[in-house]
């Protein structure tokens, strides 16, 4: 039996995606249901490997199957292809196994001809848009299909608008359309040396013929080069006959949602117009009508319209977005999709779609993208207002949330006009630990250099505040305290408006709309704690942030950063003091200072906590970075450490490293210093034993070492913690448990994680530095480097943001085997900032991590991610 | 049975090292080849579990099986433990399976006491001696084994000298020594509250059981946490009669080599002192004789030697370094180890063995270790003159050789003074590649900073001159011109001079000598060539250094930086116009001007290397590099730009990065400027061929991407060469072959090098960046922390010098594994600073590698360490 190549829509179904390709089964799909879809059928990819192996011809038996599958058309839909008086027109497109540009465009109102045109124009009683038609038809024919130059219609309608004084195309006429009609065909003519194609089955057969060149050509050569898509699979073709809302006053065309997307109402919203293709509905040419008023002016329609309206919500368990056209009072559907919807929408939706009995709990859950929460837990700018509004720049979506404010370039500076009760937006080049106050009292910060976890993005996320980063088109002139983006200057004290989550700067004031958590968001959140294993921990360096995370469902901490405690009030001179100690006493005497801080910030966060884990980690940062940059700092710490200017600015140069992100740091300074790691030690084990003593709380802290990269530097560092902890456990009388574990964020730590868990009783993964590592890219410096990478297809995603499964993967899976063999109740989590990304947090629920830590504000994020996880891993 | 916890000498062997330790059984398989030591017995490290498992107490039936031991002894010595009239004396000393500090000091004349002293100096005839030796056997019983302050005695002596007037230990009589004998006895007494023990066997157990208890104390237990080290191995206890060269005029004690070391002449070359121990023929208090003068004095124990000399050295194929005394005319050999020597002397040695029959050519090969013919190709100080030099300061040896000449601190200045007829020495703070010039005229090279593989290093070793770098001790004053070191001041002008094989440096004129390569060395390097399987390449970036290359023996070159060309004369200007270019266009112009430059290098390197393979990187390091430091710089710049001094000022800080090493460099530059490949592509096909016109040769150039992490980048680059080759050699009418491959030099490419091999023809491991992405550890800041972390025996080496097999080796296995997987034919090579380094050099061969690239000087030893490895690996 020979080769089936062609199946009509009836015949195909969504398993043989891989045969007839996406766009085909979609509609095959609708049409097993019983929606009204315009008949068609489909060319297989199997045929494009014929044709393109055969000398890119068309074989005769595939065309005796294309004529077949067409009568077949012809009998659903009473028309007949390349009739002359009841023509059956009909769109040719490309549609491979995946979406992939490149390839052909779409051809429509293919089958017309000098003779079916004027069948068109009777029929639908319009002969200028059926000349519009078939002019269009030609052109998109001989560009699309032939491959003739497109600009020589473009040019040659141009001269005959000229020549007749029109300004604008609705200035012609059907005859004009007509005559231009002659002279395209003209153009083809010269082009080519022969007419335009007449015959309705031969403009088919080379349109079928160009699809499966377009697999061919260069740009789908390289699209499929970037994407490892195998040249064997091929394109399919898909051939439907056309249907026309604009034929006459019984057709129109719609758009309409099967609930509000706004809202999450149950109850059908749309917009429609009669006499209309697709097109006009949205273009606003003429004003739509709500989609309502359809069931008084065609109430069968509009009745048969709610049926498979609800049909299709049935089918898909999702509320629909669906494109439909009437054609002589018959209904047809060109399209259906799960429809986008606001946060609110969404959770309204799945808490009816539960109650109506559609959905389970867990259904429910995977129908809600757990980024749209942020729309929940920030303010938004008021949408209509967004509408008007024309961005004057846009960089990285660092931080979620819109904010409005007065620029101000420095802390200070915006300290104090905040203290004014002025709205502030901080502006950077980028922002470093000094920045802090300055960046908590801001509405919104806006950096030049930076990514998605930069040093603002990362503390801007934390805090819950707008932050756009990496605007690297803006300059910046601190002298006259000003800074320029698109040709326009902006000054201090200007305002302008951010939308951390959408990365656009706007140069104007827009009104912002607050936050509000619906009792819906409570119910919805806990049918996801029931369905997750993931826990979900949070970044927290404060009682403020912690209160705020257990607010959003934290269960624990899975980081705190002490350095960030080194920065505030005063304490930063104390700790420049113990940096710029000559020797070990003169260290130690500085350190004895900081300890009573550490311990308070301690104290604080282990009562706000209670018994939750708290994981608590060592310093981390090189010593640089606690070093001032300005000469009058300089001059105040020369003052208090009785050095001269000149030996604190060398210390400061000497601590200056290339590249400090591979410097002395992490666990390397309590190698260096011990003493650190001890005053440190000594700090969390005398705040938990405190803590445990007045409130009674059973605390277990989790001392974590940074930036391990092999057993012995562990050991040294875990020799210090234990011999501080046994100190000060002894000497206070009281019992108390801690764990020492280790960050993992160098490769050399996940290849060595046997040996590594021999002394670590868990594992972080600090995700942003293994990333760095494993990638040999700066996060500092990415910025035009991700752009590069992104706009030419080599990265599909920022890998700061999103979890690099294959690299980044590989290593932190070989981690858990190994550590697991090692230790099987090593406990694993992240605390890298993919500990909030979903597509991340699902990676870590595969690799069996315990646990997911991230920005309070992120939490929500996290629990939904975790359980979407679980129910799609089972 | 009762198990078995004492063996005689007599009774262990070489295989029994777990069991007795490696000191015991070294000296036991001396005895079986028949080689007169001094008899003894071990206590297995069985007994030492047993002793720390039991409370710490010695059981009977060890004790007994000491006693047994000790008779076997007695009979074979003729002397009697603890006898009063000819007392039999030994040391106790500890002896785990691997050295191991931090356990038991040796304790020597052990059985010492009130009665057998006098008998020992009846016998010896020498009161003084005896009594000597009975004070030091109290303070060592009494400090090591039972833990009484050592101080007490020191101070005790100091009082007893000071009383008597005495200025010097030579003072002492034999009447004073015995006085403070009883002085130390009362010390014990007084510590211990019962008196010093007098039983011989007393003092034995005692030791015995300290030597065992040492296994468990802090700093032995921190080793083994350090080194991985089983408790359970466990310690054993040697036991070996004492013999002593000084008892009387029949008595002496000698250091023998069995061939000269200096120059590796066949003939025992050795010092000896008669009636004196082995110390003071070392000590230099009596100026020895040489060994040959015993040959007169005595005839029957020189022939004796003589032939000990011999079988031993059969024995052990290798040149002895052996420890003799004669104990009233019976020889002794307390030690043979092989013999250190100079590299001549290696050399020398291993052809003279093979002409003997000792040695194979692959065994000889084995003797020489492949890092000493350093000293071959590189000048070195005249061993005599640096004997009597006192360092002023070190640092790392980054660049063998030695030098001498004036400082300079700057490119410039020392340019002017070579053209003066001086020699140089570049003193900088570290080096840029702007400092080529000054590099390469100067006879030596001093940074401040960067270890190992800094730019000074790699180039200075590239160039073979001699660079000691990262002297982070050094204070450059560079306005006054001067340096500070181990506080003194070195002017500019003042003569210094470097040791770039030991990393000393010395504040005056040491002579140095220029290396002669002796036929010797071609004949050996020559078994070498048989022996290898791995191909050996350099590394070369001009027409001279790949001859000189090719002269050491190189096959090809493994890496040609091209971005070195691009410092050459006024070449910089032209790259710096093509950086600051606005556009494409602008830049396209530039790089027109640098082709000719580029096509000339390569055109010079391919006539150098003919028909051998030369693999070229393009572009790699960031663009800031290339950019100006000094304002005058900027303003010829901007001159030569028609932009302004700020604007160009301005694009020189855009280009600034935070961690410029993972920042916009590699093939991440080719991406951002695709018309930088293609240049470069363009000037190395168009050499070719014309190389190939010209000169007949058949060229295939290796076309090297850098950096990559993804498949689709390179894939995108390799697109570009491709295209431009094809272009190329299509143009020219001339068939030629190129091949196109990458680094692998970012965790993230070994990861997934099965899909990188899927385009990339060959791999060619960059293990500098591998091995810093992969710690973590930038290699211009690791100074500092290699320092403490070698200290603290956290790192075992430098893992930039000496590739770390656990973590960055099972990357490399990894890429390996995966890379033939996908494409069995690919070419692997390393052309990291680790190609020249031995035992990474071994690494290489276990696990596969084509070859090993490295820079010109360091070809022989990799040649060498290449043999070795087959050698070793068989």
């Amino acid at each position: 039996m020979a080769t089936k190549y062609v199946y009509t829509f009836g015949e195909g179904d969504l398993s043989m995606r891989n045969l007839l390709g996406g766009k085909a089964v979609n509609l095959c799909d609708m049409i097993k249901i019983g929606v009204p879809v315009p008949p068609g059928f489909v060319v297989s990819t199997e045929a494009c490997g014929v044709y393109n192996s055969q000398g890119k011809k068309l074989p005769d038996d595939i065309k005796k199957q294309i004529d077949w599958a067409m009568g077949e058309v012809e009998k659903q839909i009473g028309k007949k292809f390349g009739d002359e008086a009841n023509p059956l027109l009909v769109s040719v497109r490309s549609g491979a196994r995946v979406s992939m540009p490149g390839m052909m465009d779409t051809v429509l109102n293919l089958g017309l001809n000098d003779v079916s045109v004027e069948a068109l124009a009777k029929n639908t009683g319009n002969p200028r848009f059926a000349y519009d038609s078939y002019r269009r038809f030609i052109m998109m024919f001989s560009d699309v299909v032939i491959g003739v130059d497109k600009h020589a219609f473009e040019r040659k309608l141009d001269k005959y608008k000229e020549d007749k004084g029109y300004t604008n195309d609705l200035d012609l006429t059907a005859d004009d359309w007509k005559a231009v009609s002659e002279l395209f065909k003209g153009i083809f003519r010269e082009d080519q040396g022969k007419d335009f194609p007449q015959d309705a089955k031969d403009q088919l057969y080379e349109a079928v013929g160009a699809v499966f060149r377009s697999w061919d050509n260069e740009r789908a050569f390289i699209y499929r080069r970037m994407n490892d898509i195998p040249y064997e699979w091929g394109t399919a073709v898909v051939v439907q006959s056309m249907v026309f809302g604009n034929m006459d006053d019984d057709s129109g065309s719609g758009v309409v949602f099967s609930r509000n997307a706004a809202t999450g109402e149950n109850k059908i919203y749309g917009e429609f117009l009669m006499n209309a293709q697709g097109e006009d509905v949205v273009a606003g040419v003429r004003t739509p009508e709500p989609f309502e008023a359809l069931k008084g002016k065609k109430p069968a329609i509009y009745e048969e319209f709610v049926k498979i309206n609800n049909m299709l919500e049935k089918h898909y368990k999702d509320m629909q977005d669906m494109e439909i056209t009437i054609e002589q009072d018959k209904l047809w559907f060109l399209q259906t999709r799960g429809g986008k919807r606001t946060a609110h929408a969404a959770i309204q939706i799945a808490i009816d779609m539960v109650n109506e009995g559609l959905l389970t709990p867990e259904e429910a859950l995977m129908k809600v993208d757990p980024k749209a929460l942020d729309q929940l837990l920030h303010p938004m700018f008021d949408q209509n207002a967004l509408k008007a509004a024309a961005p004057i720049g846009g960089a990285l979506p660092a931080s979620p949330g819109a904010a409005c404010g007065k620029v101000y370039f420095t802390s200070e500076d915006a300290k104090a006009a905040h203290l004014k009760g002025e709205k502030v937006i901080l502006v950077r080049l980028e922002t470093s630990p000094e920045d802090i106050e300055g960046m908590h009292v801001s509405q919104g910060i806006l950096t030049v250099k930076g990514g998605m976890t930069s040093h603002a993005a990362v503390v801007a996320r934390g805090m819950g505040t707008c932050c756009v980063s990496g605007c690297e088109a803006i300059r910046i002139n601190m002298e006259d305290k000003y800074f320029e983006l698109g040709g326009k200057r902006y000054n201090e004290g200007d305002v302008i408006s951010l939308d951390g989550s959408t990365g656009k700067i706007y140069g104007h004031e827009i009104p912002t709309v607050e936050p509000k958590i619906s009792d819906n968001f409570a119910v919805f959140m806990a049918w996801a704690d029931k369905a997750r294993t993931l826990k979900v921990r949070t970044n927290a360096d404060s009682p403020g942030d912690a209160k705020q995370a257990i607010a959003f469902g934290a269960e624990g901490i899975g980081l705190t950063r002490t350095e960030h405690m080194f920065f505030e009030g005063d304490r930063v001179h104390k700790v420049r003091r113990m940096i710029l100690a000559d020797n070990e006493a003169e260290r130690r005497a500085a350190l004895d200072e900081l300890l009573p801080y550490q311990k308070g910030d301690f104290t604080g966060i282990f009562e706000a906590m209670q018994e939750r884990p708290v994981t608590i980690r060592l310093l981390d940062p090189p010593l640089h970075e606690f070093m001032p940059s300005s000469d009058s700092d300089f001059e105040t710490l020369a003052g208090m450490t009785g050095k001269s200017v000149a030996e604190v600015k060398a210390k400061a140069r000497a601590l200056h490293e290339l590249n400090p992100m591979m410097g002395h740091r992490g666990c390397r300074l309590a190698v260096s210093y011990p003493e650190i790691a001890e005053m440190q030690t000594r700090a969390i084990i005398e705040a938990a034993i405190e803590v445990k003593k007045n409130k009674g709380y059973n605390i277990v802290p989790e001392i974590m070492i940074p930036l391990v990269v092999e057993i012995k530097e562990l050991r040294f560092v875990k020799d210090i913690i234990d011999r501080t902890a046994k100190e000060v456990i002894g000497k206070s009388g009281i019992a108390l448990d801690y764990m020492v574990g280790t960050m993992i964020e160098i490769p050399r730590a996940c290849l060595t994680a046997d040996e590594i868990a021999k002394d670590a009783e868990f594992f972080s993964f600090g995700t942003n530095d293994l990333t760095q590592m494993t990638y040999g890219l700066s996060r500092d410096d990415a910025g035009r480097i991700l752009e590069d990478y992104q706009a030419r297809g080599i990265f599909d995603a920022d890998p700061f943001a999103r979890l690099d499964r294959i690299g980044v993967g590989s290593l932190m899976r070989v981690t858990v085997e190994k550590g697991r063999q090692t230790r099987p109740s090593i406990k694993l989590g992240i605390c890298g900032e993919h500990g909030g990304d979903p597509s991340s947090i699902e990676f870590c629920h595969m690799i069996g991590l315990d646990y997911v830590s991230c920005s309070p504000f992120r939490v929500p994020i996290a629990r939904l991610a975790a359980a979407q996880a679980a129910i799609k891993g089972k």
